[in-house]
């Protein structure tokens, strides 16, 4: 018998029928022997209508922590709703279920209306419900702060809930059900020789996540990571009955075991996104306090940077490069032409909205030497150009054009044997 | 400066325009120097939606303790969802407000899911909300037990709530604002004359209430009688900016002031519906247990009685007579016919659904003699047949053919003045 923890995103829970189908798997793992926690998330398009009705209602209103306040009381209903629905189909199954709102745990979080942390998880209700053989359904998405007001977590913050969860009842495993079916090599969008990871190590995939695999939210990785829970990546549209043994091998382990992943490929998977855009800095005084200057300014404006670079001084000037979302490409270069190019006498700055940024990730870069160079020829061999270079301990990304996007990973994928199965 | 409870129903919640006209409304109030707190329903349909979900979810679900739970969760997040959002559109029109959950207050409730009663409500938190310049929204129909579980109150309990948090603030008026324009003398669409009421007494509205005046729930009557609230029923369809002096004296008082209803006419209104069914069991021997003996196998099959009249006895005989839900009608018919009757060795079992109930109200006739009799002799006059009479100390009822209806409600109306303004 082990202690399972369930995860169903919206899709999976977006209508009666699906729900049903949720609770026939569950149902399942509860008959093959297991004690069952479940998270669902809010039927699909729920959140989004109950914010959008607020947004009518306060069409002009900025975010002010009362506002803020309303809108987790507002969008914690969609969870409240369907950890209900579930725990009725479940009864319907014929199991004892029980559901529970985030603060009826209690799930303990910050007072950061809309992107609450969790801080403490309250575990002895659960595991009196699971020792008297019932499953229990918890709410994803809240908790509650310690003025009792009921607070969410942000987008996806379901997942960090099941995970948090997880830590809490020191599960076995923790299933998060989407609606694809693990973590790839690379988008198959884009690869079509795109394979799924059967185990993947939680550091690649943060560095994954952070990157725009939208397949977790990078919070639940983290959490995982500090409370090492094994986590499983799987998919909620296989039929329901398929058997149980094959289920639970399925989709992609998340895992902290270091030994394993040791061993494993030094390069794990290829992520991309062309959501950036880059601009430089140019002939700026090489003193110090430069950095603090640009940036400075670009952070009281509330933009958010991502690749930083800064090159070698030549004559005692330097250039400032750095990445910012591109919607905001166009304000950055504003607020840097119109006051920090004056005040720091620098000579220009230039920018590009058409880049992309590719990055390896593997943990096996950290004792492989060679692996950035060897990125970097496979790029020169497609003849493309490289605008920026980034590295980590098990990451290297580059800046390029975006048009160069496919064609890189596509390349870099085949290079480092990603549509071959690992050995 | 009053303390005030605005409560709202599911009609006025019903869309974001209309809860942005509720906001005005109570802006209007708070910036003539009242303090405010609003008890809003769920918008108009979303109980139906919910429970409908939990209906497909467990079609043949029976009515266990733990299914009702997961009911009363599922049915709360509506006026939850509604009552932040009218902290968001009070926040739009400038106001300082927050919401809260039933538990978050708290209102404590026993634990019978789905018709829950409330025993106890903290003020504390409301208190010094109101002190802080807030408006404070508190949603209807829902409480917490014991355990921590949420509870409802059954259909129309915001009602309920919105007294009973009245009573626990010693507020100096509970306003419900309905889509009604208060309690009339009987129904506008019967008797054109109908007049709508300036104030009734709490006891004559319990009377109506019960008879089927469904403008407020009957507990909600009960509470402000026990706690001494006054209540007002008034529309919430005017301008929402009309002059408050005016707005402050509209819909209809429910008083609990003696001396002063005690002034006012004999009868207050007349109550009718078509409802039930009219059931005589004749020739039964007059023996001690006859009444249990057939009205105990009614209730052991969840069937409920209204009136119930024993007649005299004549030669050890008597016949005895009760009204049940037409719906029930058939059902009471075949147990009395199939069990009761041999057991009793009665003769014969009649019934007839095509029958009404016409009351008349009023307070005055505990001080007045000859109100019944008055009632008589104007349906006699009409040449209407009285089937079946039953009085209490401020009501008197009669059971009657239905097609003599709104004869009956008419001819009562005029008689006993109610067309007229009270002096």
């Amino acid at each position: 018998m082990a202690l399972i923890v369930h995860k169903y995103g919206g899709t999976s829970m977006g209508s009666t029928e699906r729900i049903r189908n949720v609770a026939k798997r569950v149902a399942k793992w509860v008959r093959a022997g297991h004690q069952l926690v479940v998270v669902p998330s809010a039927m699909s398009g729920e959140t989004n209508r109950l914010l959008g009705l607020a947004k009518e209602l306060a069409p002009a209103k900025g975010h002010s922590s009362a506002y803020a306040r309303e809108l987790d009381m507002l969008a914690s209903t969609g969870e409240q709703a369907s950890s209900a629905m579930l725990a009725i189909a479940l009864q319907a199954e014929g199991l004892d279920s029980v559901s529970y709102a985030g603060w009826q745990v209690a799930i303990r979080t910050n007072n950061a209306y809309t992107k609450a942390r969790i801080e403490s998880i309250d575990d002895r209700k659960v595991r009196a419900d699971l020792a008297a053989g019932k499953v229990v359904v918890i709410t994803g998405f809240q908790g509650m702060d310690e003025q009792s007001n009921i607070t969410t977590l942000g987008r996806g913050g379901s997942d960090t809930s099941a995970v948090a969860i997880a830590a809490a009842l020191k599960a076995d495993e923790c299933l998060i059900y989407t609606d694809v079916d693990g973590v790839y090599t690379t988008d198959p969008r884009v690869v079509a020789e795109a394979r799924r990871m059967e185990r993947v190590s939680f550091e690649e995939m943060l560095e994954m996540a952070s990157l725009g695999s939208k397949v977790l939210q990078i919070r639940s990785v983290e959490f995982a990571g500090k409370y090492k829970v094994p986590l499983r990546v799987l998919s909620s549209f296989t039929d329901w009955d398929i058997d149980i043994e094959q289920e639970a091998k399925s989709g992609t382990l998340i895992t902290f075991e270091e030994n394993e992943t040791m061993e494993q490929a030094v390069v794990s998977g290829i992520a991309f996104n062309r959501d950036e855009a880059k601009i430089s800095v140019l002939g700026v005084p090489d003193t110090p306090g430069i950095a603090y200057q640009i940036l400075g300014a670009v952070a009281d404006a509330n933009i958010e940077v991502d690749v930083i670079i800064q090159n070698l001084s030549r004559e005692g000037k330097t250039d400032f490069s750095f990445t910012v979302h591109r919607n905001d490409f166009a304000r950055t270069m504003d607020l840097l032409n119109s006051t920090v190019l004056p005040a720091l006498g620098a000579v220009e700055v230039v920018g590009d909205a058409k880049i992309c940024k590719v990055s390896i990730v593997g943990i096996g870069m950290r004792s492989h030497v060679g692996v950035a160079s060897r990125m970097f020829r496979v790029l020169s061999e497609e003849g493309i150009n490289i605008q920026m270079i980034s590295t980590s301990e098990i990451k290297t990304s580059v800046v390029i054009d975006e048009k160069y996007m496919e064609l890189a990973v596509r390349a870099l994928h085949k290079a480092f044997d990603l549509d071959q199965p690992k050995a």
